[in-house]
C-alpha cells in the first residue's frame, strides 16, 4: 500500500515526521513517498501543488498531509498561495466528504474555555461537503455590476451552487455515519434565505427516507453556531456545506480547547482519502520542536481505518495516544500545571514506545 | 417624533409592550403607531410585510421591532414566511449597517457557558453589513446546471456580490465606531477563497487610509469563529459581510449566555433605524408572561441614542436596567439561585420604577 507524505510548511514537516515514525513502528509494509506542497511546493517548483505532487497523490492509496501556509507567501497572487494546494487536492481527487471530529479527551478537559459541565465528554462529528458550494462555483471574479442598485460599478462576486448529486452523496455519507453512532443527524442550512440551501434541505429530506432508523433535524447555520456554544453535547453528527462547514467545524474544534489533538479525513467515493490535522501550519513556532504531533498521529490512525482497511492498527494508535495522555505527557499547547512538558519528538517517542 | 411599533410574533407583543411603557415613562412626546408584521402581518393581510406596515416604517423616524416567526408558518412558501418581513424592511429602508453588541453584564457572568476569566468584562461590537451579499444577490434559484461536472442536472444556486459603494459605506461606519471605542477594528473575510471577500479586503484597506488612528487587522471567518471561542476579549469592533455577520454575531451573543439582554440596531445612511432584540420570537414561551423584555428595552435605548438624538434618555434607560439587575431581579432565562425570579411585566415595572 502506497502512502503519499506531504509535510507542507511551518510545523508540517515536524509533526508529519512523528506520524511517519508511528506508522513505521506498526510493523506493516507501507510504501511511503514524500513530496513538497504549499509554500514548499512553490519554493521547489513555482507552484503550491506541483504536477509531480498531484500525480503522487493520485497514485497513492492515501495521503498524509501536514499543513500549509506562511505569512511570507501573503504577497503572492492568490493562485500561487499555499492554501491553493489543499483546494487543488480536494477538487482534483474528488475528496468530497470531510470528517472532522471534535472530541474532548477527559485528560484535557481543563484546556477548554468552556465550563467543564458544558463540554466534558464532548464527541461531535462534523461532516462537511468539500468539493462544491461557493468554494468552487463559477462564475466568480471582479466585474462591473451588470444590474442592481450599483449597476456599472466595480463589484466582487462568487457563485454558490449545489447540484443534486453532490447533496445526495454527502447526505448518504452522513446518514451512514450517524447510523454507526447515536443515529441522530443534524443538517445545517440557511434555507430561510438561500435557494441553494432550500434545495439542500429538500434533497437531504428525500435521502432521509432511505434511513428511517436515523433521526434527522434541520437547523439554520446561525442557530447552529449559537447551539455549539450553548449546549454542544446536544449534537452528535452534523452535516453541512463547504462554507458553513469551514466555520462550524473550526468553532466546534475550538470548544475542546485542544485543537492540537484533532485529526481530519477527506474522502472520495471509494474511501481513498487525505488525512491532516485540523490545526494549521503555525509558522510562529515552526522549527522549534515544540508543536503537538498528536493530531497528525491520530490522522494517520484515521487513514488506517478509512483508507487502508487496518482498523486494529488504528485502534492501537488511538490507545497509544490515550496512554501517553494518561501518563501526563503534554506538549506546550495542552500543558497544565502538574503534567510533564515534552517536545514534538519526545511526544512521538512516547507514542512509539506505547505501541 | 414618530416611532413605528412592530411587535410581530411569539413573545414579540409582550416584550415590545414593556419597551413602549418604558418609552412612555420618559416624559417625552413620542408619536407611536403599531402595525402587524411577520406571521401577524400574514394573518392580518396575507403578507408578512403588509404595504401599510412598510409605509408606516418608511414614514417613521425609527422602528421598534419585536420578533417574527412561528413554526406554524413553516409550511408556507418562502415569500410568505415571517422572516421575509425583516429582510424586506432592511432592503426597502436601506438599513445597511447592523450594530450588534455582545456585552456581558457583570451581574450575569454566571450565565455564560464559558469560564468567567474568558468572558468577564466582555464588550464586543459586531457591525454586520445588512443589505448586500448573498442575502440579496441575483441570479438565484433552482435550475439545470449550465456547466461544470453536473451539467444538465438540477442545482440550487445563489450569487454573493458586494459593490464598492456597499463595502465603502459599511467600512466608514465601522472605522467611525472603532474610533469612538478602543480604536481597533477587525475586518472578517474569506479572501483566501472568495473573490467577493478579496475585493472586500482591498476596499476596507483603502478606506483605512482615512482612519490612520484606527488599527485594522484582517481575519478569516473560520479563524474568527475560533478566536471568539478561544479569546473573545481580544476583539473590540468587528466588521463583516451579511452572511458571515449573521453567524458570528449570533455566536458572539451566545458567549454572554444571556442573549435575552442583547439589543441591536440596523441603520440607514441618515441614522434612521430599526431596533430589535438579538433573540428570536420564542414561540414556545409566547403568551406565558415569562419572556425577558430587557433586550427590547435596551433596543429602545439604542433608538434614542442613534435615531432620536436623545442620548441622555438612552443613558437613563441603560442605568435603570443596570439597577434592576443589581437589585437581583431576573427573568427565567437569566435566573440563578439567590436572585429573584420575575415575569415580563414585573421586569418592565421595575425598569419604569427605576427611571
Ligand atoms: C486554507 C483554507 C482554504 C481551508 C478552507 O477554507 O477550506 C481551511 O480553512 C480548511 O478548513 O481546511
Ligand atoms: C430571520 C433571518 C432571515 C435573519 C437573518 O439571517 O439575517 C436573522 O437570522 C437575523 O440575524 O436577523
Amino acid at each position: 500500500m502506497k502512502i503519499a507524505i506531504l509535510p507542507g510548511d511551518g510545523i508540517g514537516p515536524e509533526i508529519v515526521a512523528e506520524a511517519v515514525r508511528v506508522l513505521q513502528a506498526l510493523g506493516e509494509q507501507f510504501e511511503m513517498e514524500t513530496a513538497p506542497v504549499g509554500g514548499a511546493g512553490y519554493e521547489a517548483s513555482g507552484h503550491p501543488l506541483p504536477d509531480a505532487t498531484l500525480q503522487l497523490a493520485k497514485d497513492a492509496d492515501a495521503i498524509l498531509f501536514g499543513a500549509v501556509g506562511d505569512w511570507k507567501y501573503d504577497t503572492l497572487e492568490r493562485p500561487l498561495r499555499p492554501e491553493q494546494a489543499i483546494l487543488g487536492l480536494r477538487k482534483n481527487l474528488n475528496l468530497f466528504a470531510n470528517f472532522r471530529p471534535a472530541i474532548l479527551y477527559p485528560e484535557l478537559a481543563g484546556a477548554s474555555t468552556l465550563k467543564p459541565e458544558v463540554v466534558s465528554g464532548l464527541d461531535i462529528l462534523i461532516i462537511r461537503e468539500l468539493t462544491g458550494d461557493i468554494y468552487f462555483g463559477h462564475p466568480r471574479g471582479v466585474r462591473l455590476a451588470p444590474d442592481g442598485p450599483f449597476k456599472g460599478e466595480r463589484e466582487g462576486f462568487d457563485t454558490m451552487r449545489y447540484a443534486e448529486t453532490e447533496i445526495r452523496r454527502i447526505a448518504h455519507v452522513a446518514f451512514q455515519a450517524a447510523r454507526k453512532r447515536s443515529k441522530r443527524l443534524t443538517s445545517v442550512d440557511k434555507a430561510n434565505v438561500l435557494e441553494t440551501f432550500q434545495f439542500w434541505k429538500d434533497i437531504v429530506t428525500e435521502v432521509h427516507q432511505e434511513y428511517p432508523d436515523v433521526a434527522l433535524d434541520h437547523m439554520y447555520v446561525d442557530n447552529a453556531a449559537m447551539q455549539l456554544v450553548r449546549a454542544p453535547k446536544k449534537f452528535d453528527v452534523i452535516v453541512t456545506g463547504n462554507m458553513f462547514g469551514d466555520i462550524l467545524s473550526d468553532a466546534a474544534a475550538m470548544l475542546t480547547g485542544s485543537i492540537g489533538m484533532l485529526p481530519s479525513a477527506s474522502l472520495d467515493a471509494n474511501n481513498k482519502g487525505l488525512y491532516e490535522p485540523s490545526h494549521g501550519s503555525a509558522p510562529d513556532i515552526a522549527g522549534k520542536g515544540i508543536a503537538n504531533p498528536l493530531a497528525t498521529i491520530l490522522s494517520a490512525a484515521m487513514m488506517l481505518r478509512f483508507s487502508l482497511n487496518k482498523p486494529e492498527q488504528a485502534d492501537r494508535i488511538d490507545a497509544a495516544v490515550k496512554s501517553v495522555l494518561a501518563r501526563g505527557l503534554r506538549t506546550a499547547d495542552i500543558y497544565e500545571a502538574g503534567t510533564t512538558l515534552v517536545g514534538t519528538r519526545a511526544m512521538g517517542d512516547a507514542v512509539v514506545e506505547a505501541l
